[in-house]
């Protein structure tokens, strides 16, 4: 890419950093079903099933907030998304299906509501100093979820599921 | 891998995890100093540079931890750490050098301190169920240095960064 091509807007920063959770999100809303499926206990696999619905509504926020800047929807390829993915796939793999694959594909999905958060704030962030105040609403909705979803999956593995896992030290 | 060599305690979940983490910190050692040189503003280089140190010494504490549960240290290769690097990777080949690199680089060392943080609060949470108190401690000492990591970046470019990168709307 030539340097003249370079982002060195703010806005290109923004549009780019948009483009990219929108990738994000589709990844997720491809991934997590798989997951889903994996997951012993009840509880959890309903939050990984309600989650795979609020991805889905993400994903269409993300697409409000590029017609709200009037440009069109398009991806901005992850490769950060598609490890994690591929770290939870692993972990999916070696790990004895029950209460100790369930522990750890909560940490699996807390790896990609952390990476989401640091995602959405730097947006948000971004979006307020520009004053794009539909935007950054709709992508502080999103982040409130993202950050119940994480709070939701630490209390279920604290009180449900790690004391299921046999010690074997 | 048969069902029968499967991670299926917590012991071994802990283990593992510890293993990602210092592949993950090892990975951050090689990464971090090539970011560092295409920053611009200087408290911003000193930050990444202060933090190559840290994360130097977080191997160390790792290579602590190993040594408290009498295993030798050895790596657990995490893709999402080399999608992390290669995303910042791409920014730096793609965005403008001067502040939109440096805020863009911010957002990119944030997501991995987020990772960081997703990693270790699982393996305290872990370590703690099985009274490693030792293990425990350590991984709450390099907890603290990725959180303190990550406010400081947030002030840095709410402060000196975000505010130098032309806004082009």
């Amino acid at each position: 890419m030539a340097a003249s091509k370079k982002a060195h807007t703010l806005h290109e920063l923004l549009l780019n950093k948009l483009m990219a959770l929108y990738d994000i999100e589709i990844q997720i809303t491809k991934a997590l079903p798989r997951l889903a499926k994996k997951v012993s206990n009840d509880e959890l696999r309903q939050a990984f099933e309600d989650h795979v619905k609020e991805t889905n509504a993400q994903v269409k926020r993300l697409e409000s907030c590029f017609k709200a800047l009037k440009v069109k929807p398009k991806k901005l390829k992850s490769e950060a998304i598609r490890g994690l993915a591929n770290d939870a796939q692993w972990v999916a793999k070696n790990v004895q299906k029950g209460s100790a694959l369930d522990a750890n594909l909560i940490a699996a999905a807390q790896y990609v509501e952390h990476y989401e958060i640091a995602g959405y704030g730097t947006a948000i962030e971004w979006a307020k100093m520009m004053d794009h105040d539909k935007v950054m609403d709709l992508l502080q909705q999103t982040l409130a979820e993202e950050e119940a979803a994480d709070k939701k999956l630490t209390n279920l593995a604290e009180k449900h599921v790690n004391n299921q896992v046999e010690m074997g030290m």
